[in-house]
C-alpha cells in the first residue's frame, strides 16, 4: 500500500456551489474570533498544535480495530449501570430530548420491565429516576437514538495496537425499530430475540475465530466495493458475513438459531453499521486526549444538538442545533417528515468514512440523491478541512488516493467548508420509523466553539 | 430501473488516444468491402439487418440466466460425449494448440485414467483418439483452456425466459490449476476433490433453494459493487456465496465437507467467474439464430485465434489470430512470458460485462493496469460499437446509465473500434499457470469476416 499525496490538481479545481453560497469569512464573521484563530494557525501556538496533532494522527492512523467479543448485556461491561439509558449524541435531559429519542427510551423501558407500558415507562423517564448519558462517555457508539440498557448485547471492539475499547448495540434489522423510536410489542419481541439467539449465537461463532475479525480489513475492502460504510454497508456485510458464516454453523447452538441468523444478517443491507462505528470509535479514541491537538474525535448528534469532542480538550462537547438532512424520502414520506439529524453514526465520518468517502460509494447517491459527480467531489472537499489521508483507505474513484481523514476545526473555521455527514432519517414523531436518506453537513457552531475553547487553553485571547 | 438513452454529451467527446491510434479507413483498407459495408448499413439490407437485430437484442434484454443444477458429470449431460474433449474458442487440432491447452487436454486424459502419465496421455492426444471441439458447440463455456472431459461435474444455467440451457465447469480455485495448463498431481486430486466433494455438495445445497439461484440478478448488484464479473467477481462471489451458504450447512452431507467448501468459495474471488460466464452465455444463446441479425453471439479464443459467431450465421466462426494482452505481470514474470489471449470468458465482455463493464469496476486497474479515467472511457467507447444498452446493468460511474450490450460488427468495422476484453494472462508454456491480468482487443479480421458472410448472405456483393 503506497502513500499517495494530494497534488496540486485537486487544489486547483474551483470551488463548489456549495462551498460558494456556504461561505463565509475566517471566524465566522467576528474579527476578534478571526485573529484568534489566524495566531491558532500560525506562529507558536500553532506549532504544538501541530505537532500534537502529528501524534494524534499516528495513533489514529496506526489504530487496528478488533472484534474481538460480544458482551450478553450492557451490565456485564458496566456494573454501575443501573437503570441508565445511554443515549446518542451530546448530553439532554429527558425533557429535550427529540420524539424518536424519547420513543426509544420508552421501549428500553418496556423492554427492561421497568414499567408495564408506555404511559408508565413516559411517567418514569419523566420523573428522573431514569438517569440517562452520552454513549460515548462509556467509549460506546449507537446508532440514530442510540439507547442502550442493562440487558442489551454489546459488540466488543479492541484496538490492537493500543488496547482501547469501544462498544456499540446490535443492529435490530429492518422495519419498525427502537432506534427510529419504534417501541410497540414486536419491536420489543425482536429486542429480546436479538438478546437471547442473536448476541448469544454470535458469540459462539465469533469465539472460533482465533484473533477476532479485523473490523479495518472489512472497511477497506469494502471501499473498493461500493460502501462508504455508513450509510451503505452492502459489501461490508456480506464480508462480514463471509467471515462468520462458517463458524456460526460450525458452532454448538440450535440449528434453527444458526440459519436464522445467517438470514437475518444477509437480509440487513446495514448490518454492519453499528460494526463500521464501533470500528470507528476505536480508531478515533486512540487519538483522543493529546494534549494541544485540535484534532475532532467524535462528533456525534442527539436530534436536537450536533456536538463535537476534541482530543486536546477532554470530556467537553462543542455543541450547535442539529442541521436538516437534505435526501430522498421513502414512498409516502416528505421533507417536513423528518426529524433534526440524529445519532452518533457521524463517528464514522470523524473517522473518513461516510460523507468524507463518499467518493467510493456512487451507489449511494440512488439512496440519498445528487449525482455520481457531486459524490466524488465531496470526498474532495473534505480533503481541506482535514488533517491526512488513509493509505488504508484508497478510493477507486480518487485514482486510490487515500481518503480524507482528521477534522481540524481550524480548517473548518477558516475555509467556511462543514464536514458532511451521510446519514438516514426519522420521522419527527416516535413510532413511525425511517422516512428516508440524505446527506447533511455538521453546523459551524461546533466548531467556533472549539476554536475558542483551543484559543483559551493556549493562552491566545 | 428506467431505461436511461444515451445523452448528446456522451457522444461529443474527443476521440481517445487509443481509439486514434487504431483508426483505420472504414472496411479497414479495401474499397471493395467499405462499399459493401454502406449497403449494409443503409438501405434495404441494412432495414432487414436492424429488424432482425431488434428481435435478437428483444431476446437478450429479456433473457434471465437462473443457475438451476448441477450435473455430476459432463457424460449425464451429453451421452455421446465419450473421450471427446471440449475446449475454449474456436475448433483447433491438437497439433496446433498453445501449449496451455494442450497442458490442460494431458491433465484431462490422466484425470479420466486414459493415460497413466503426462507422456502417455500426449502420445494418445497425438493419435487423433480424443476427438477434441469447442465447449460453445454444446452451449457450455470455459475458462482459459476450456477444458471439459466426461468425469467432470458441470453448472447447468436455464434461461427462464426462453428455456435455453447452458453448462460450464467448476472453479478450481487459484494456484496451479488445469485451466492455465497445469497437470500435476496435486492438479489431478483437485479436480477429483470438486467432482466428489464440492460439486455434490453444491448440488445438495441447490437444491434446497427454490427456483434456483438468478444470476443475472448477483451480476446486477455486483456491477454495483466494483465487479465487472469477469476479471474481478470479488463482490459477485459474496453474493453467490451468501445465497449458498446456509443450504448449505442446512443440507445432509457431512460437516466436514460443508466448512470445505465454504472455505473454498470464500477463498476464491474469481469463483463466480464461471457463474458469470455461464450466465452470458445463456444470455447470448438467446439472441442467436434470428435470420439476418448481426449480432455478435459469442467470442471465444483457443490461445492461437479468436473467432465470434453472428446471430444470422449460424454456427460459422469468423477467425483471426489472438492478440497479446496488454496488463500486469504478477512477480517474477514479465512481458514474453504470456500466451495470447485465451479462452471462452469473452463470452462475459459479448454479454456487455467485463471490458464492456469496466467503467463499474475501477478497482479492477489496480490488476490490470491503466487509470480509472481509461476504465471510465472504455464503457463509453464500447457504447459506439454496440446496439444498446442493458437497464439491468446500471453503472455507477456512468451515472447509472446502461452497460452497452449487443457488439454489432458492421459498427466495429466502420468504426475501427475492437471489442475491449479484460483478461487472465496464461504463461506460454504448458503447466505454469497465470502469469498477470491485463486487457486486450477482439483483432479486427474476425468482424471483417462476419461482415463478408453478412453480405453473402444478404446478396450484397
Amino acid at each position: 500500500m503506497t502513500v499517495l499525496n494530494l497534488g496540486v490538481a485537486d487544489f486547483a479545481r474551483p470551488l463548489s456551489d456549495a462551498e460558494t453560497l456556504d461561505w463565509r469569512p475566517p471566524g465566522d464573521g467576528d474579527p476578534g474570533r478571526a485573529w484568534r484563530l489566524a495566531r491558532l494557525m500560525s506562529g507558536s501556538a500553532a506549532a504544538r498544535i501541530d505537532a500534537a496533532n502529528r501524534t494524534a494522527m499516528e495513533r489514529v492512523l496506526a489504530a487496528q480495530p478488533v472484534l474481538v467479543d460480544i458482551a450478553l448485556h450492557a451490565r456485564d461491561v458496566w456494573p454501575d449501570l443501573g437503570r441508565r439509558l445511554l443515549h446518542a449524541g451530546p448530553p439532554i435531559p429527558w425533557q429535550k430530548m427529540c420524539a424518536p429519542m424519547q420513543g426509544a427510551a420508552i421501549g428500553a423501558v418496556i423492554y427492561e420491565g421497568w414499567a408495564e407500558d408506555a404511559k408508565a415507562a413516559e411517567a418514569l423517564l419523566a420523573s428522573g429516576a431514569v438517569p440517562m448519558s452520552p454513549c460515548h462517555d462509556r467509549a460506546a457508539v449507537g446508532p440514530m437514538a442510540g439507547i442502550v440498557s442493562s440487558s442489551m448485547p454489546l459488540w466488543v471492539a479492541r484496538n490492537a495496537d493500543r488496547g482501547n475499547l469501544a462498544y456499540t448495540n446490535f443492529s435490530e434489522g429492518i422495519g419498525r425499530v427502537l432506534r427510529f423510536g419504534a417501541n410497540g410489542p414486536d419491536v420489543i419481541e425482536r429486542l429480546r430475540w436479538v438478546e437471547r439467539v442473536l448476541a448469544p449465537g454470535l458469540k459462539a461463532a465469533l469465539a472460533r475465530i482465533p484473533g477476532g475479525v479485523n473490523l479495518k480489513s472489512i472497511q477497506s475492502q469494502a471501499l473498493l466495493m461500493g460502501d462508504e460504510v455508513h450509510s451503505r454497508n452492502a459489501a461490508a456485510t456480506m464480508l462480514f458475513l463471509q467471515q462468520i458464516a462458517a463458524p456460526l454453523f460450525e458452532c454448538s447452538i440450535p440449528a434453527a438459531d444458526k440459519s436464522a441468523i445467517h438470514g437475518f444478517i444477509a437480509a440487513t443491507g446495514q448490518f454492519f453499521l453499528n460494526l463500521s462505528m464501533v470500528a470507528a470509535k476505536a480508531i478515533m479514541d486512540a487519538g483522543h486526549g493529546v494534549a494541544d491537538a485540535s484534532l475532532v474525535t467524535a462528533m456525534a448528534r442527539n436530534g436536537v444538538n450536533v456536538g463535537i469532542r476534541v482530543s486536546g480538550l477532554g470530556q467537553a462537547w462543542f455543541e450547535a442545533p442539529a442541521g436538516m438532512p437534505d435526501g430522498l424520502y421513502f414512498p409516502g414520506f416528505k421533507p417536513g417528515d423528518a426529524n433534526p439529524d440524529l445519532g452518533d453514526s457521524a463517528i464514522t465520518e470523524t473517522a473518513g468514512y461516510g460523507g468524507f468517502s463518499l467518493a467510493a460509494s456512487p451507489a449511494l447517491v440512488q439512496l440519498v440523491g445528487g449525482t455520481v459527480e457531486a459524490a466524488f467531489a465531496a470526498s474532495r472537499e473534505m480533503l481541506h478541512i482535514t488533517l491526512g489521508r488513509n493509505p488504508a483507505m484508497t478510493i477507486p474513484a480518487l485514482d486510490f488516493g487515500g481518503a480524507p481523514i482528521g477534522i481540524d476545526p481550524r480548517k473548518v473555521v477558516d475555509s467556511g467548508i462543514r464536514p458532511i455527514i451521510t446519514t438516514g432519517m426519522a420521522h419527527r414523531q416516535a413510532g413511525i420509523g425511517q422516512v428516508g436518506a440524505g446527506i447533511v453537513r455538521a453546523p459551524m457552531g461546533c466548531f467556533l466553539g472549539a476554536i475558542d475553547a483551543l484559543a483559551a487553553k493556549l493562552g491566545v485571547a
